[in-house]
């Protein structure tokens, strides 16, 4: 065998411990009966720690050193320089963290979502701050470890968009910000104009179940290799290329939660099986960055999802279904509830237009804190102060503000604005498809939807992590990231809803 | 740390890839899409590699020399002189095979199942005799290494049912067969007194769904620790003492098998969830052999399940729930009804009485085989003689015949003998708790089980795989593994049915 090939094969036993546990992951969120959750925890642990030691170990340097000789002269975008190149980042970054450090990671967030949950519970954020700061100081710790070069945050923000900076992110978040907080401004004053009571209607789990798995079908998501199971919070995961899972939940009072929770997912997953099979079994096959990932559920969400072609196509279908709530309902009715837009408190209920505030607050805080700039006694505060300028809205307690998401309480920091990037790059990408593609609003309309998952396929999914995002962009758009696209898509979209 | 601390610890990291695998293993039968199927094969291999290192390293060789020393002086029976006996037999057993044979072995039974399937089909043994042949010499090669006294059979059985030898199941089998062979043809000439067509009738899969969990839940399975789920072929797994699953399948046109199949499922499961706490995340957490376990399936099974007590609880519920089909049944002809016998070509179809009769023919064959006493060639028409000898009929192909398990194409041979061992001790335990709580039949009729499931935790189920299953038997019933029990149930239940 050679270094490549010894290489690949320790690589496929990380690879099938990373896999293993992400079923067991699936498992505990969709059917594991409560006492399982013991010893499910300490499974996970175990998997996770013998593939974290199989990945620093000596032999993988040594033969990550050997292959690279073998591989001299092969183009820099062949799947084995790529390959080479994303594991020594792993290995690199993985070696740079004591085991110590790790763990103490691990029982602070353990116990950090513990007391979240009943922080959340009495809306107290004093109650959840001795945690947060534990969890803070061990991200900054980890900042330290990981090295950086401007800022600790960039640290934190790399392992889940890689090569990205906190200089990028304020440069791109503050044209996103000049551009975003006027159109709220004046979307708010015309509130009264889009009405969504229809989707507040009575609607069958049974009927809404089977119309996410139509529009999932009729998208080109593969159900032999993949299915749809129920949870708490939807999620996506895969356990190989060829058995890539999607969850939804089922509001019977509220049409979009499943629908539009199964297109999200959905987008995720079809970006997963789209990875090309020669990558299968290594650490490529696998979302370039989160916001890549996320732009694929965006794109299918929102920009065919929420588009009048596609529900030119699909409205007939939920018309038969639900023939009591909507066979009197007018395309343009339809089209116009489900993008109502309303500044709100929570971020996981937001629209299309204020979402990317929601993340700009919690950018802001968040790259403060780590960079020591905002003591978290303060945060509440300034979270309030926050809503206030971007959203023109107060909560009126913790639960409502700055204690609503999990994300601090698991240690994710860096993570949140990976969601606005998603948003951004989703536009880039399907202005590119468009152009490219001319005829692809009218196969939209007719329910085809292939030529645009064949462009998605060709440009984003089948690369699966080979290049960093901001290349990945790039290659597939002709252009780096930017808030432009996105804000021009609200701008022309609301102001022909709202105007 | 003591070092039996460290090797507990150790223990504990082969626990966690075993029970990972089991998650793996349950969604391969439950919910795997299908193509999942060649990741999921990588992602058991190496679990399954992993744990077999970890329990084979000369680390865990020198913690059990280092632990034994500490624990000098304990009981014999406490739980750390138990662990470090059976983990002591794992381990060298483990260490005697080595990893060549492993991998040849797990080869010839991945291509042997392929074939079988094939050969089914075909109803053609010419066409599985080759692969069959192949995996017969690794068994018999494995059974070298594995090492023995008197037979090559006792290292093969002695995987399923630790310190069992041929020669004791040739005593055991012979008074069985001498009873059963008369009973079954007593039975035989009076076939038609029972009548079961009532089974036969439509039930709708939900109602019978929900009743199999309305009897899992009297018995004391607990949904708290377990669920269920459905597969092809029904079955139990444990990934913790507090996540212990089962599956059953459902035919609409035939009651007993979703409901007996749950109540089969159910006893296994009932085990695993009754094993003491202590014993968690040790290899002790699991059952004595293959035969106690099946002796807790059968025993809630049939014991439990076709006695006439348990239908004055239970039939009432079920003619509710199927009022068409079974109000106007006397309980007496629903009774006779699940009790009706018939020889039969199918194992798993056959009734309490002839079913071991198709045990005692495998278990005749296959030892022929390992022993070197009968040509493959030779092998359908003799199991075709032993039908004929043992049950009065003869199948009209290989599929209906010696085809028709899975087992042999899986390398498991010494295996089927559990089946008949788990039918005896089910009913010596049985008959025991019977003496000890006098007011038993009466409880059962009245729907509760509690005390039947007390004394069965008490006597069976917390010492998991403490002691040997001869051992365990011994301490339960004060007696040894014996035939007579069974045969004098048999006779006295089926006597009055047909007499």
């Amino acid at each position: 065998m050679t270094k490549l090939e010894q290489l690949k094969e320790r690589l496929g036993v990380v690879t099938d411990l990373n896999g293993a546990a992400s079923v067991l992951g699936w498992d505990q969120q969709t059917y594991m009966p409560p006492g399982g959750a013991a010893a499910r925890a300490e499974q996970l642990a175990t998997l996770g720690r013998l593939a974290h030691e199989a990945l620093i170990s000596e032999e993988t340097g040594e033969l990550l050193e050997g292959a690279s000789t073998e591989v001299t002269g092969l183009p820099s975008d062949s799947d084995e320089m790529c390959l080479l190149r994303v594991v020594r980042r792993d290995f690199e970054r993985a070696r740079k963290v004591p085991a110590t450090l790790v763990a103490e990671i691990a029982r602070a967030t353990s116990l950090g979502m513990e007391v979240w949950i009943r922080a959340r519970a009495e809306s107290s954020f004093t109650a959840f701050q001795p945690a947060f700061q534990r969890i803070l100081d061990l991200q900054r710790q980890l900042a330290q470890c990981l090295g950086f070069e401007e800022s600790p945050y960039d640290a934190l923000l790399d392992q889940y968009e890689p090569g990205m900076k906190k200089s990028d992110l304020v440069r791109i978040f503050g044209e996103l910000k000049a551009g975003l907080v006027p159109l709220v401004q004046w979307v708010a004053e015309r509130l009264d104009r889009v009405d969504d009571s229809i989707l507040h209607r009575k609607y069958p789990e049974a009927s809404q179940w089977e119309l996410g798995i139509e529009a999932a079908k009729a998208f080109g998501y593969d159900f032999q290799r993949g299915r749809q199971d129920k949870s708490v919070h939807p999620f996506t995961t895969s356990f190989s290329i060829n058995d890539v899972r999607i969850t939804t939940r089922v509001d019977e009072q509220f049409l979009p939660s499943a629908l539009f929770g199964t297109l999200h997912e959905c987008g995720h997953a079809l970006y997963e099986q789209g990875i090309s099979q020669t990558l299968e079994r290594t650490p490529l096959a696998s979302g370039a960055s989160l916001g890549v990932h996320e732009s694929q559920s965006r794109l299918w969400e929102n920009l065919v999802g929420r588009s009048r072609g596609f529900w030119r196509f699909f409205l007939p279908q939920l018309q038969r279904t639900f023939p009591e709530n909507l066979q009197s309902v007018a395309p343009e009715s339809f089209y116009r509830a489900i993008n109502r837009v309303e500044p709100s408190l929570i971020r996981v209920e937001a629209d299309e237009v204020t979402y990317n505030l929601h993340i700009l607050l919690r950018f802001e805080l968040e790259s403060r804190l780590v960079e020591g700039k905002l003591d978290l006694a303060a945060l509440p505060e300034a979270w309030n102060a926050g809503m206030k300028a971007l959203l023109g809205i107060v909560p009126s307690n913790d639960a409502q503000g700055v204690l609503q998401d999990v994300h601090w309480s698991n240690g994710l920091i860096g993570y949140f604005p990976t969601y606005a990037l998603g948003n951004l790059i989703s536009v880039q990408l399907f202005e590119k498809a468009q152009s490219e593609i001319p005829s692809l609003a009218a196969r939209i309309e007719s329910g085809d939807f292939q030529p645009l998952l064949g462009w998605l396929r060709q440009n984003v999914h089948q690369h699966g992590r080979k290049h960093l995002p901001s290349e990945l962009v790039e290659r597939a758009t002709g252009t780096g990231l930017r808030a432009s696209s996105y804000l021009r898509y609200l701008r022309e979209k609301y102001s022909e809803i709202y105007g």
